[in-house]
C-alpha cells in the first residue's frame, strides 16, 4: 500500500517518514550526516557519503550536518558556507534554502545543537571524527562497533522497521539505480572481447554510472577469478576461455543502491562445462525469485537455492546423494559458500552498520553451520522489501583444498568428475527483487540472464 | 644526476631512499600506512590509499602496516591475512613475500611494533584510527593538524628534502601517470560534442584512467562553470557556446600523480572573445615554462604569469594601466586569484599534509596580499622537482561583485569592455613540468594546448 502511494516532493516524502518514526518512538532522535574523510591530505578527500540513516530522514547528502527529529518535526543543524567558500566552491545553497527543500521546521547553526541534546537517541556514524563528536556531545560512548543500548537501541529498532520496506520516494530512486546498473552491465558485455585486462571492462561499466552522475554503490568486482568472492583486483589478463564475473551496482545522488552480478564468456560462447554450471546457477536464481512473496521466510529461499544447486550438481555427477540430504549436511556450501542475498536500499547491504539488527528477525541469531553462517537476512518477507537473489558456484581453493572439508566430503564429491569443470572458477547471477503484494518484481529484470542471450550481448 | 640513474627493482629504489634518509637523521623513524576508511558500513569502504610518506619508503599500498627505518635498515610490521580471508579475498601474499619484494631486512607481526618505539619519530597519518594509534603507542599527541615538533619535525624536514626532488623510480611512475592523463583529456575532448551534461565528459575521461588500472589523483573537475575553482558538480547541461574546463589527473597503483587542465570549446570552435582570453592564458603558461630552470624562484614564475596576464588584459582593454603596476596592486588577481601551481609527486599537492613545510623554503611564510596568498610553492627550483604550471582567467562572481574590490579597482577595470567577455567564465591551462639540469621538461607535453589544435581534437 505504502509503496503505491505517489509523493509530490522530497519534503513530502521526508514528512511521511518522520511521521511514521513519531508513531514508533516518543523521544527525540538526532542523526549526524558525517564528515568528509581525508584521502592523502585534507584538501584531497574521498567523495562525501552521508550516513544512510541521515539520508533517509534528511534526503540530501549534506556534510557536517545534523537533524533532530521529534514528534514529526524536523530541525536542521548546519553552518552556512564560509565567506571564502564561494571563491573555491561557487555559490552554495544557504541553510535556509536547504531547510525549505527538505521541509525542515527550523534551521540553526551547528553550535546550537548543544542546547537540544537532552534525552535524545542517536545512531553511531562510521567516521571517527563524527562518532567522537557524538560521544562527546551526548556524554556516552557512541561507537560504531558497539551494539546500541537503551533509547539508542529503541531508535535503531524503529529505523529498521521503517527502512525494511521502501516507500514510493525510495522506489523512484531504487529504480533509477537499477536502470543505470542494467546499462552498465550491457556496456561491460559489449566491451569484453576487445579488453586485454579486467580493468578495461570495469572502466566500460563504471563509465555508464559516472555518465549518469551516479557513483558505484560498492567497489566493483570485475574479474576472471570469480572464485575470489570479494575480488578488488583488476589487473588480470582476460583470455578467450575465461568467464568474466562482474558484480557492479550504481548508487543515485541521494544514496540509493543497486547490486547486480552477471557472468559471461569472454569469447562470447560458453564452453559446454561452463554452460552446464551456468544453467544450474540460473535454475537456482529463477526458482528463488519464483518463490518470493509476502510471508515466505528468506532463510527458506536460501535453502531452496541450496537444494536446486545440489540437485543440479548431482545431475552433472559432481555431487553424489539425495539433494535434500546433501543440503542437510552442507555439501552445497563447498561450491556455494555464501548466503542467497541480503537487504538492499540506501546501503548495498542495507543497514549492515547495525550488525544483524536489520537482517535478522528479533530473537534469531546467525547459525554456525558451514552452509548458513554467511546468510545476511533471516526474516519473513513483506511487501516493499527489496532483496538480492544471488546464487553462485565457485571453486574456491581455500575450501576445496581444506583438509578437513575434503575428508568430510570425500565420498560426496566425485573429484574426478569435478576436475572436468576446471574452466568454471566462479559463476554468480544476481538480481534485485522487490517483494510486492502480488509476489515479486525484479527491478533489474531488463538485464538478460539467459545464456544464449548473454552470448549475443558479448561484443555487441 | 639522481634522476638519470637507472634502478633495477622496487627494492633497489627503496634501498636508495632509506640510505639517503639515514644520511639526514640519526634516530629511527616509524611510518604507518593507514587504515581502510569505512564508507556507509565497515564492509563497504573507500578504496584504500596508503599514506604518501609510507609509500615513498615502502613502495606498496599495504593497509594496516608500518615500517621502521633506522640507519638504512627497513623493518616491516604487518599481520598475515586472517585464515578466513582467502575465501573472500583470495590468496594474498604473505608478510614474508612482501618483505622480499620491498627488500625489508626483517618482517614482524604488528603486535611487535610496541617493542621498537623507543626514540622513534613519525609523521601524523590522515585517518583518525591511525593517528589515534600513533598517539597511543608513542605516548604523545600525533595530530594531522598540529605542526610537528622535536624529532618529528626533524624527520619531516628530512623527508621533505628527499621528496622535493624525484629519483628515477619516481619518474617512471610519474611519466606513466602523465601519459594516461594525456589520453584521458583527449578522450574528454572527443566525447564533448555528444555529451548532454558534464558527467558524460567526466565519464569518458575517467574511463581511460580506470581502464589503465589507475585511479584519479583527486576528485575531477569537469565543468562549464570554470569560474568555480574547485567545482565538484557534474550535473550542468553542456551547451554549444560553453567552454568546458577539465582538471583531471591519473594516479598510478603505487600512488604517483599527474594533474592536468585543459579548457576547450563545446562546439569545437572558440568564439573570438574566448580565443582572445585563451591566448592570454596560454601566453602566461608558455612564458612560465620557458623560464623554468634550476635556481629560479617559483614565486618569480608566479609573478611572471601575473604580469603576462595583466599585459594581455591591458591589450584587450579589460585592464587599464602599466602591467607591472597592475601586478604590484594585485589587479591581475581579480581574474587570476590562485597561485601559478604547486609541487607534484605522490600527492597532487605534494606533501600538503605538512602544511607549508614542503612548499615554503625555511623562514618564508605566506603573504597576505590578495594576489599572493594562495601561492602554494615558494622556493628556488632544483633539478628533479616536479611542479605544475597552471595560469587561468576566471570571472568569479564572489570577487567581481565584491563591493570592496569593485571600489578599489573601479578605475582599473573597464567594466563595460569586460561585459563583452561574458562567454568566458573560466579558462585554465595546466601542465606538469619537471625541472632538469638543462631547464625543464613538460611531462604532459604530448597533450596539445594550441587553440587550433584543441579545436580539431573536440569531437575527434
Amino acid at each position: 500500500m505504502i509503496i503505491h502511494k505517489t509523493f509530490n516532493s522530497l519534503a513530502d516524502i521526508l514528512h511521511s517518514r518522520r511521521q511514521r518514526l513519531a508513531s514508533l518512538i516518543d523521544f527525540p532522535a538526532i542523526l549526524w550526516s558525517g564528515s568528509i574523510s581525508p584521502r592523502n591530505f585534507p584538501a584531497n578527500h574521498f567523495p562525501f557519503r552521508a550516513s544512510s540513516h541521515f539520508l533517509y530522514f534528511a534526503g540530501l547528502p549534506l556534510p557536517n550536518a545534523a537533524i533532530r527529529l521529534e514528534s514529526g518535526k524536523l530541525e536542521l543543524f548546519m553552518d552556512d558556507p564560509q565567506p571564502n567558500s564561494a571563491l573555491w566552491h561557487g555559490e552554495m545553497p544557504t541553510r535556509d534554502e536547504i531547510a525549505e527543500t527538505i521541509g525542515a521546521d527550523t534551521a540553526k547553526p551547528m553550535t546550537e545543537l548543544e542546547s537540544w541534546l537532552e534525552g535524545a537517541a542517536t545512531v553511531a556514524n562510521q567516521d571517527a571524527a563524527t562518532w567522537t563528536q557524538q560521544s562527546q556531545l551526548l556524554n556516552r560512548w557512541i561507537l560504531p562497533q558497539n551494539p546500541p543500548q537503551g533509547i539508542d537501541l529503541e531508535l535503531v529498532k524503529a529505523i529498521v522497521t521503517l527502512r525494511l520496506t521502501h516507500d514510493a520516494g525510495a522506489l523512484v530512486e531504487l529504480r533509477k539505480a537499477a536502470a543505470v546498473t542494467v546499462a552498465a552491465h550491457k556496456a561491460g558485455m559489449a566491451a569484453t572481447p576487445n579488453a586485454k585486462i579486467e580493468a578495461e571492462v570495469r572502466a566500460a561499466m563504471e563509465k555508464v554510472i559516472i555518465a549518469h552522475n551516479m557513483t558505484t554503490s560498492y567497489n566493483s568486482i570485475v574479474t576472471v577469478h570469480g572464485e575470489v568472492l570479494h575480488n578488488e583486483q583488476y589487473h588480470h589478463p582476460i583470455q578467450s576461455g575465461d568467464l568474466l564475473l562482474a558484480d557492479v551496482g550504481a548508487e543515485t545522488e541521494m544514496g540509493w543502491a543497486a547490486d547486480v552480478t552477471r557472468t559471461w564468456p569472454v569469447s562470447g560462447k560458453f564452453s559446454p562445462t561452463q554452460k552446464d554450471i551456468y544453467h544450474v546457477v540460473l535454475a537456482a536464481h529463477d526458482a528463488c525469485i519464483a518463490k518470493i512473496c509476502p510471508g515466505i521466510e528468506y532463510g527458506d529461499i536460501h535453502l531452496l537455492a541450496a537444494a536446486v544447486i545440489a540437485e543440479g550438481l548431482v545431475d552433472l555427477g559432481i555431487l553424489q546423494g539425495n539433494p535434500q540430504d546433501l543440503v542437510a549436511m552442507d555439501a552445497h556450501a563447498l561450491f556455494f559458500p555464501h548466503g542467497i542475498g541480503h537487504l538492499l536500499g540506501l546501503d548495498v547491504h542495507d543497514m549492515e552498520d547495525l550488525g544483524d539488527l536489520a537482517g535478522y528477525e528479533e530473537g534469531r541469531t546467525r547459525s554456525d553451520r558451514f552452509g548458513l553462517g554467511y546468510l545476511r537476512l533471516n526474516r519473513p518477507l513483506r511487501p516493499g522489501m527489496l532483496v538480492t537473489i544471488e546464487p553462485g558456484f565457485y571453486q574456491v581453493p581455500a575450501i576445496l583444498n581444506d583438509v578437513n572439508l575434503r575428508s568430510k566430503y570425500q565420498n560426496i564429491v566425485n573429484w574426478q568428475r569435478l576436475s572436468q569443470f576446471a574452466d568454471v572458477r566462479g559463476i554468480r547471477i544476481e538480481d534485485d527483487v522487490l517483494v510486492t503484494t502480488e509476489g515479486s518484481e525484479v527491478l533489474t529484470g531488463a538485464l538478460p540472464n539467459n545464456a544464449s542471450v548473454i552470448e549475443e550481448l558479448v561484443g555487441c
